[in-house]
């Protein structure tokens, strides 16, 4: 729990991080703060630029309470995004409307990288951490926050290319040709995100994600030491001087089933994974060591009522007995889906699961 | 062997999928005959569109035969797309130029999938199969001729998506809502991927690989029933009545490395693998049941030429000695490559690989 905690009325995120028995399976959804709620659409309307959602604290409590007032959810996420970190180093987040993030400054050269300093959240993302303090008080101790960063990778990739991008040529490029100004990158990194998480739980997230959306593009040796390398980095700075976690760790790693193994060894309290693992394989595979998160695949909720059940039960069913499972979609929820469908998947992954909890 | 094969001056590819020993690891690389060559280019642009290269069987033989005159890769692959399949079923495939494949028709409903027919290739698609001839007369038993088909759930997202796709929101709808309309269309490619298959082999192909492009976008029971279920429907309905298969066959799911186990029990003679997967892993997996294929990272190329010879050894040290490694990329090569890139991974591959078939 975050520094100060009171015990929170709805602790089954928590107790399935750290493996503990539950009434019923706790379910968030990645993205449940977005584009799919007409509420949020409006609210991000009316504040013109995204990253201006972002950076007001009252909008951001607003918009991370919306999917809360609509369904029977575990949790809340903070509203924020995964490229504050590098804004904040000094590249100049910005988004093109249908064409995702970019950056105003890209790094060319290793001698480009120079300068860059790691961040200090409590000055430079001191609006992040006001939302925590803000969405904290409104849920009241009815629900857990969840705090997030990206990964120190996923992060790199962004900076070095310059934004999104399809093939990571040029963050590829850097891997194998600049390894050495690669990892001061990642180091710098590593510390920032780190200095941030530390920060969201001192200000009272109770449980952190870091998002490693693009390690799934690595090859494998290269995953183990420009991906996980940094986040285990990380996930070691976070621990108390006694080894513990302060919160539970949620890492996920999108198409990152090949290496649950090493994934599961990372010292995380749980593991995201995407669709196309079984969750059933993954705890054999994992020997119930670590939290398994996950894993519909986003594109069931376009499907009708009693699809969405038949899959949500064909999840429950795969991770089978016991406690350990975080119900999420594998992905983030896009745009297109209807509310409702949201709205009946939080309520069947209850309704369905207490079978599993007896 | 394909039928009236004589025997191959070149035989290592054969070999190497047959699991025998090979003096050093053939090598060949998907998209070989590709917009990476200036003189691939020419013919392209002469051409004008890019299925009238393809329907073409004096120019796809000239392009297949272009990147055998610069490197000494142990193996030629037919010229052709994966779509020529789903357009002989009459949904008019064409391609907008930086924007990929489209289709003219595109089904809707289940009923518009009902007066579909399997392909019979020998006239639907003879023009493919007087390529193959003719490349095989222009190859004059130096080196073994791969053909190639789509896999049927990858024909299908195109066919379901009119075109290329970022989310198979389309495809999928089919395969949650309506997953018997797509099973009867996956029937159909089934049948027709065969015949295609079938008749390449009839004319001279002395390999095949299935690429199933798009199989790792799917759920894992998904990927079991709509996709590798019908892969094995076709490598089935490619064996002599002793139940021997007439050539190798390769099955390359890209992203399929987490059900690697599945693929090897599929009865093909090799599995393709993408760089997301040690191939050292992937061989304790299978137990040396399959012959791996892969899979060198495609950006490895963009690198300087000590950045590709380390990488080769990596990927060559990957494996490990012993047969059934055919050396490949995990992905096509990019239209960004110098092709002297090309020919030292090619030679390098040659070189390295000597130590470990001793």
């Amino acid at each position: 729990m975050g520094a100060g905690a009171s015990p929170l009325a709805n602790d089954r995120l928590l107790r399935a991080l750290r493996r503990q028995p539950v009434d019923v399976t706790p379910v968030w959804i990645m993205r449940q703060a977005g584009r799919y709620l007409p509420e949020y659409r409006r609210v991000r309307a009316a504040a013109g630029d995204f990253m201006t959602l972002c950076r007001d604290p009252a909008l951001a409590c607003e918009v991370t309470l919306q999917p809360l007032k609509r369904f029977d959810l575990d949790a809340a996420i903070l509203f924020s995004d995964i490229l504050t970190v590098p804004d904040a180093m000094g590249f100049g987040l910005y988004f093109v409307e249908g064409e995702g993030p970019r950056f105003r400054v890209r790094p060319e050269t290793p001698a480009d990288l120079a300068r860059l300093q790691a961040v200090r959240a409590a000055e430079q993302l001191d609006y992040v951490l006001e939302a925590v303090r803000l969405i904290r008080r409104e849920l009241d101790g009815r629900l857990p926050l969840i705090g997030f960063s990206g990964s120190p990778w996923t992060l790199a990739t962004y900076i070095l290319e310059g934004g999104a991008s399809r093939d990571f040529a040029r963050a590829k490029r850097w891997l194998y040709q600049e390894p050495a100004a690669l990892h001061h990158l990642l180091d710098l990194l590593a510390h920032s995100v780190a200095d941030y998480l530390r920060a969201q739980i001192a200000a009272g997230v109770d449980a952190v994600q870091i998002f490693d959306t693009w390690g799934g593009v690595l090859a494998h040796d290269a995953y183990r030491t420009f991906s996980l390398a940094y986040m285990v980095r990380v996930v070691e700075a976070l621990r108390a001087p006694d080894g513990a976690l302060p919160v539970p760790v949620i890492l996920f790693t999108k198409g990152g089933g090949v290496w649950l193994e090493e994934i599961a060894a990372s010292g995380a309290s749980a593991a995201g994974l995407d669709w196309t693992l079984s969750l059933g394989e993954a705890r054999r595979r994992t020997g119930d060591r670590i939290a398994l998160q996950g894993n519909l695949d986003p594109a069931v909720l376009r499907a009708d009522p009693a699809t969405i059940e038949r899959e949500v039960a064909r999840v429950l069913a795969d991770y089978g007995p016991g406690p350990g499972h975080v119900f999420n979609l594998g992905h983030g929820v896009t745009p297109d889906v209807d509310p409702d469908r949201v709205a009946l998947l939080v309520d069947k992954v209850h309704e369905l699961s207490e079978a599993y909890h007896r």
